[in-house]
């Protein structure tokens, strides 16, 4: 598969979206609309007693608060997503971690837009100095680790939920 | 939060974007960029040797062939998401299931789009008829069910992660 052409149909302030032109092995051509994001990282940050999550409106999807595990785009593409989660996490649960991990990278819908998702395990957690953003309306939610089934059961976005399920994984 | 606006600034092959307006409780405004999807499905089905997988080219992330649990977008918004998938699994992988249940429902991304995911669990399998969508180029991989620990390794999209680590809670 090689892509022969690429135009630009739509720049927002969030993702633009492309039409592009692939060509197959087998010489067929198809056009593909692309949403072109950055990319994003997610971070399970846990202490002996809490998974720390937050709650924040997500107009997308017309929720007025979503529990999430706390999580952020890159600043700019190419940004290292380890820098990001650090920032990410002082901004929106003023942490910081003394161990950070990868625990998965991955796509959030390949057939519709770019953005992969870098999930950290953060670890060694201590009190941090973070402004969250302008406009930003995050509630942090210390969520009692021993109930770690009742988060994978409220949470309803997929990053949440690769990152909580592999934690409810490690922790076995 | 109240919507109070919203106007579509591009219409897309696979999903239009629009500009929405919310008003918050503090009487603050502000727009989203939302790239509309009428949702999708995806199923792990599985017997008693494998989980049945699929191998295709997604363009938007430049992959060649990611390695995934069978899915569909639904065909019209509104569908039942059970018909699209019964509809999907016999596209897909040539089978149908004599046992359907719903393991999850979340978003994929809910800060870029309204797509919602429901997963389902697809069991006691029989082969069935169904033409895959011309232009379709999917491959159908019987994995060992005694190796799902390296599918979900070697799965890089959030809803096949999301329900191969739901079916290994499941079978443990």
């Amino acid at each position: 598969m090689e892509k022969i052409g690429s135009r630009t149909v739509y720049e927002g302030p969030v993702a633009d979206v492309r039409i592009d032109e692939f060509r197959y092995e087998d010489g067929e051509t198809s056009e593909r609309q692309v949403v072109e994001h950055p990319g994003a990282v997610a971070m399970v940050a846990h202490d002996d007693l809490h998974v720390w999550l937050v709650r924040q409106p997500r107009e997308p999807v017309g929720a007025d608060a979503l529990l999430e595990i706390p999580a952020g785009k890159l600043d700019v593409q190419g940004e290292p997503p380890l820098e990001c989660a650090q920032r990410e996490l002082a901004e929106e649960i003023g942490k910081s971690a003394g161990e950070w991990r990868e625990l998965k990278r991955f796509y959030v819908s390949p057939g519709l837009t770019s953005e992969e998702m870098t999930i950290f395990l953060a670890t060694d957690l201590a009190d941090a100095e973070g402004e969250p953003d302008p406009g930003e309306r995050i509630e942090v939610v210390p969520w009692p680790l021993s109930e770690l089934d009742g988060a994978i059961e409220a949470c309803e976005d997929a990053k949440s939920l690769v990152g909580l399920l592999m934690l409810s994984e490690l922790l076995r």
